[in-house]
């Protein structure tokens, strides 16, 4: 059975491009709010049972060449010792936020295969029910983003707490950045050791940085991390959200495969990245229009990958919970139908 | 006098470079604060005394190379027939989202010198009071920033309101574009008649477009704009937030000046430009850090800029409101004494 995400992952021949869409398993599916109207997110995330089963659901809808297992990027901070809860409308609370070496004070590595087996257990189940052809990735935040998340306390707006500490105190923040790092390689070796068949490194934040910062207290963690996690079976997919316009620095990380958001063209970003595979890059709010607008605006993301190997379709982010589940039928299969006419 | 600001807008030598800061006029400044304790802010905005008084108040501090009219970007949307007001935590609260053919019934062009003749009053008597070295600069939001205020309702999070609307209904949404298109060439006409001798163009929210959707259903507007106001005595300055990776595009509208947003090294942003003035671009977060890495990061951003003449100093995005005025202060002579030691 031909897996075409492994295979473009490689830069090998597809007879199709392959695609997934970042939180295609989510609050624009009716069966999953559904569940979701019985518990908390957390818990969903908790119970391999029901987490398998939201993995699934796009599935069974979709053409999709690949799931992607559903978890928060945030379940790696509990076993950290940092505690933290959803509200309603806000979103993660982080209860006691880090923001000099003193709050770190107690702060830890984890043992991820033990304490977020959750996790494990939920890829072994839906490895299990998923059809052959269609691999399963898994995934983590990376440190920066975590770091972001751990050091606001929650979401943010500009960035002020975690930027402020990384200019009073780059020696404290370079240790937090340490600290996430490896729990972060723990977290992505464990879930390719319980059967993940390739993950993907979730940089959300880093586009609010400036070049200058990524590179100085940024990149070498990102390093560090894929260099450590890479040749274990599973390619890895690095997407710094909002770095499109320092392509060549995110090209250093060396990824297997660098994800690009919807705010360059495909083709631009790929003559700065290089000799890689490139995984995007549709506008999330494309789903909105009728499809003649998703049509036109899917072909034009094609036309600038085509005569490469190695493109994976994706959103240029997350998908939105306003997007039709028919207009996201519509793009899958149009990716697949005008590539593979293209090929 | 030299005026250092407009000598770079026309590419001129400059004994060092000048700069302003998008909002220095502000929250972050104690004495802004006391006035805005008394009244509203769109009363501060309606009051020409009051205005002219916030406009000068960073000036008396600060060795800045230009003053620019306080306002708010939404002012020219009532006499336009679409009321809206301000909600203490939320922001802007548009009364009557526009979101189709039915809903544009009864918007209407303005006559600017009139009908925001505050504005107008405002920018007289702030020439009266500044320095001759100083000049003022007048600005508005470019048509797709207004659209998406008018679209939304508000400050939005993806823009799904506004980008429905230009998927679904291309020709009506084209039309509220023109509509707003001639209001904004009417206002920044009235403000160079009163006296503003450089306009910016805010297109703040720019960068959360496509480049695709930017080309097809923006570019052609702020062309438009900026022809009609071009030549008057008064450089045009565009700046589009979160544009840095289509900086190509952005070139397109032929301003006389570009700003740029910080996640961008200030010479790529330039070999994409070519010959026009710059504007940028330091992350207004620095302002949080310490003298050492402000001054590090200054030094980076004229590094870039060496060789070329037409460099404005400014941030990458507005002052924060948490920057202390210390750090300001030290920002603004920083850029002076760098520049002109290696000029």
């Amino acid at each position: 059975m031909p897996l075409r995400l492994l295979d473009a992952c490689a830069r090998k021949p597809v007879d199709a491009t392959p695609v997934w869409l970042m939180r295609q398993a989510g609050r624009y599916l009716p069966e999953y709010r559904a569940i979701r109207e019985k518990m908390s997110f957390v818990e969903m995330c908790r119970r391999p049972d029901v987490a398998a089963e939201v993995t699934l659901q796009p599935l069974r809808r979709f053409d999709l060449d690949a799931a992607i297992v559903f978890a928060d990027i945030l379940l790696p901070l509990e076993p950290m010792g940092i505690g933290f809860h959803f509200t309603g409308d806000e979103g993660p609370v982080i209860e006691r936020p880090i923001r000099s070496a003193r709050d770190l004070e107690g702060v830890h590595g984890i043992d991820a295969a033990a304490d977020l087996q959750y996790v494990m257990d939920t890829i072994r189940l839906v490895r299990h029910e998923l059809a052959p052809g269609v691999p399963l990735i898994g995934f983590s935040g990376a440190p920066f983003t975590l770091a972001s998340y751990i050091v606001e306390g929650g979401h943010s707006r500009n960035y002020a707490h975690v930027k402020r500490f990384m200019y009073h105190d780059p020696v404290t923040f370079a240790r937090l950045m340490d600290l996430i790092s490896e729990v972060v390689v723990d977290y992505l070796r464990a879930q390719i050791a319980a059967g993940a068949q390739a993950v993907q490194l979730f940089d959300s934040w880093a586009g609010w940085l400036s070049p200058y910062d990524y590179e100085l207290s940024i990149l070498p963690h990102v390093q560090y991390v894929i260099d450590a996690v890479k040749g274990r079976g599973a390619p890895v997919i690095y997407f710094a959200n909002g770095a499109s316009a320092m392509l060549d620095l995110v090209a250093k990380v060396r990824s297997d495969v660098i994800g690009v958001d919807w705010r360059i063209r495909l083709d631009r970003a790929w003559d700065q990245l290089g000799d890689v595979a490139v995984q995007g890059n549709l506008d999330p709010l494309t789903l909105l229009g009728p499809p003649q607008a998703i049509e036109e605006r899917v072909a034009d993301v094609l036309r600038r990958a085509a005569g490469r190997p190695g493109h994976i379709f994706n959103l240029g982010h997350g998908m939105v919970p306003q997007a039709p589940p028919d207009n996201v039928k519509y793009l899958v299969d149009a990716v697949h139908r005008l590539s593979a006419a293209a090929g």
